[in-house]
């Protein structure tokens, strides 16, 4: 007999079918039981007589079996239908009691005992729920950008040289000499805007940060656009707010059920996203808040806070682009405001008052790549030379940005540690499961 | 003026445009000049009087320029259109002359020079048409999966032991302690099947491989599935022939123009792939090929040849499933035959007479792997202690395989080295560009 999933019982009423699945849960009452049966498609109910519970004598929660049994209509169960007469066979016993539970309404472990437990623990259903919308958000930006004409990239993750700066990479020992792992793939994501126009990148990231905060992870997924024939970062926001504005169509579309299971809130997204020039938000901030941040070369956390909580009043918007950030602050290759050229035309997106994304435009010009390596005290230019090649062989005004998957995951669903929005974490602490 | 692409040429007879793009060509003839451009459409012709072409004077190719001009039919254009009265401004000039030419139909330069110019070298047309396809693969296998109800994982690739052996694993110093860079998805793919049942990833993977061969990388990207609730192999083998299928039906829908550039020829792909038993297979082998390899542990890529012209021959099949591999060659989380358990549940998938795909049903229950790992030696358990507890806490029957995406390539468009079928290669002599 074929198996069918628990969510095809409704089109079977009288028949025998055969489910399988992990034992999620059972509640002997002596007359009647019930097992609860957790499979791809969610949770079937499975009733016992007495005698027919004998059959679970040696069965322990997370046991894998097959049931075979008539379906029968049963208002009380979930998704309306249950399993009469059960015929039961272990596929695969487990012998010992469960580290926690994880057919609770609430998943009663500390951070760390899930982590350590987690091949286990991500079987409970608001987990999956979790991860199945992660998958989602993969989906959503992938496929915006293809209806768009970006073509995806695969770029190498050990590379000859650390990325942006010398600090926070891990370093390969490869074939006796020394590589690191890609920080990001910003260096081949620019190189392939002269392939491509349109690129982007779904990929892990490796920083080697020793900060053991409930914000830092040491590899992650990046989720990278790079685009050409740009007038200038303007034209990036506007981009991104279509990528996040697709992703979110899409999880609305297919991931109901998770965004409902997980109690998400949707974010306020207006038609354009907001945005305040940096030294405005300064003002703004000092005018309103009563702290004479301006001047300072970034804004803090509590700044950005207040940004937020501004923006939503304001614009009924959960985004806010803070544009302009000083140069200094920004990686070498950041393309100056020709205006101003002490500030530059990049950005920050928030997302509910904190930072979700950096991007913004990035010089094209070979000797502008010379000057700002010099400004960097950068001379030996031989390390970036794979990187310098695309432009002194011409590329057109281009810019992008990234986004973290686990930080989109955080700010969206409330998540209150980094850890919980990645299958298995990496830390300075953590390197297992 | 907003930019139009090339391709869109057609929709603006007798209007002004602007288009940009690279330098692809220039012909100077005097009288009549023709300059073509490479936008991500595709090649633009741009028509100059002799005055007009006074523009060009410091124009080398591979500037970026942007060009505002007339469109006017013409037969003998690229796309049937072209740009008259241009006016041209450059976005970015290139200084020097370039390492090869990128505009001829044939490319001559010798790999190394290729790929130690590949920022450059990949603008060439069928270049991007190949990397194009690439993209187009990883869509078609993730968008069947999709449909059948996989989730997309993403695992980590920083790990604290090696997964199948010991050897051939990139060692990382991970904030003073070792670390290793995935070999596969394996352990983890496995345990996910415990969360989602059906799982893919798509993801580097990283071989410490000290061979200079043209069929080895050091670092690729691996198309990996695992599911679960199987019968045995032949239901993974089932999935995969979809999958495969899936694969082609997604780039003959979307991919014609870069299979056509690439003179791609498409594979013969019967209703059910055939397969032949190992022992079969040698037997035949000695029977038709004089050559007595029975008893042996492996294939030869000799033999695999021969089994891959009689698929063809028997079968019009381009894919032929090998089944059953010895048991001692395969890694110990492999699932024996029931029947015969010197023999495996295993399989390999030939692509032309070359072995494309490995996979098979994997052990599932905890004391099985007990016993398996004891049988390769380890007797300490506790560097498998995460992958393990996914059996301690019940795990269907299961099992899967990984598609090498830059081997699918190479044997689909008949490539002669591993090496041009990734953007950036990693080997034993290459870390970059």
């Amino acid at each position: 007999m074929e198996r069918i999933y628990g969510s095809e019982l409704g089109a079977y009423i009288g028949q025998k079918v055969k489910v399988a699945g992990w034992v999620h849960n059972l509640r002997k009452l002596g007359k009647v039981n019930f097992l609860t049966l957790r499979d791809v498609s969610g949770i079937v109910q499975v009733f016992l007589t007495k005698s027919e519970a004998a059959q679970l004598d040696n069965v322990l929660p997370e046991s894998v079996i097959e049931v075979q049994g008539v379906v029968a209509a049963e208002a009380q169960a979930p998704g309306g239908y249950e399993i009469h007469q059960p015929e039961i066979k272990a596929l695969s016993r487990v012998s010992e009691g469960l580290p926690f539970s994880i057919n609770q309404p609430e998943l009663k472990a500390h951070l760390d005992t899930f982590l350590d437990y987690a091949p286990f623990g991500l079987r409970y259903p608001q987990k999956k729920a979790l991860f199945r919308l992660s998958a989602g958000v993969m989906q959503g930006f992938r496929n915006y950008l293809d209806q768009q004409g970006f073509t995806e990239i695969a770029t190498p993750k050990l590379v000859e040289s650390a990325t942006e700066s010398g600090a926070n990479v891990f370093a390969v020992n490869y074939f006796g000499r020394p590589a690191y792992l890609a920080q990001s793939p910003q260096f081949y994501k620019q190189i392939m805007v002269g392939v491509f126009e349109k690129v982007y990148e779904v990929a892990p990231v490796f920083r080697a940060e020793p900060h053991a905060t409930s914000r830092h992870l040491n590899e992650y997924i990046s989720l990278d656009v790079e685009v050409g024939f740009i007038n200038n970062h303007l034209d990036v926001m506007a981009l991104l707010s279509h990528v996040i504005r697709g992703i979110f169509t899409h999880l609305r579309a297919n991931y109901t059920p998770e965004l409902e299971a997980l109690e998400v809130e949707m974010p306020l997204i207006p038609d354009v996203f907001p945005h305040i020039y940096f030294p405005d938000a300064q003002e703004f901030i000092y005018q309103h808040h009563q702290e004479d941040c301006r001047g300072e070369p970034d804004l803090a956390p509590q700044h950005e806070r207040w940004l937020g909580e501004w923006a939503k009043q304001e614009y009924q918007s959960d985004f806010l682009f803070v544009t302009g950030y000083p140069i200094e602050k920004r990686p070498f290759y950041t393309h100056p405001d020709p205006e101003n050229p002490r500030y530059s035309n990049s950005f920050d997106l928030l997302f509910r008052g904190t930072e979700l994304v950096t991007g913004g435009q990035r010089l094209h010009l070979y000797e502008d790549y010379q000057r700002a390596l010099k400004k960097q005290g950068i001379s030996d230019l031989q390390t970036f030379d794979g990187y310098l090649q695309a432009f002194r062989y011409g590329m057109p005004p281009h810019g992008g940005f990234a986004i973290g998957l686990e930080r989109f995951l955080m700010q969206l669903t409330g998540a209150s540690n980094l850890r919980e929005t990645v299958l298995f974490p990496r830390d300075i602490n953590r390197l297992s499961p």
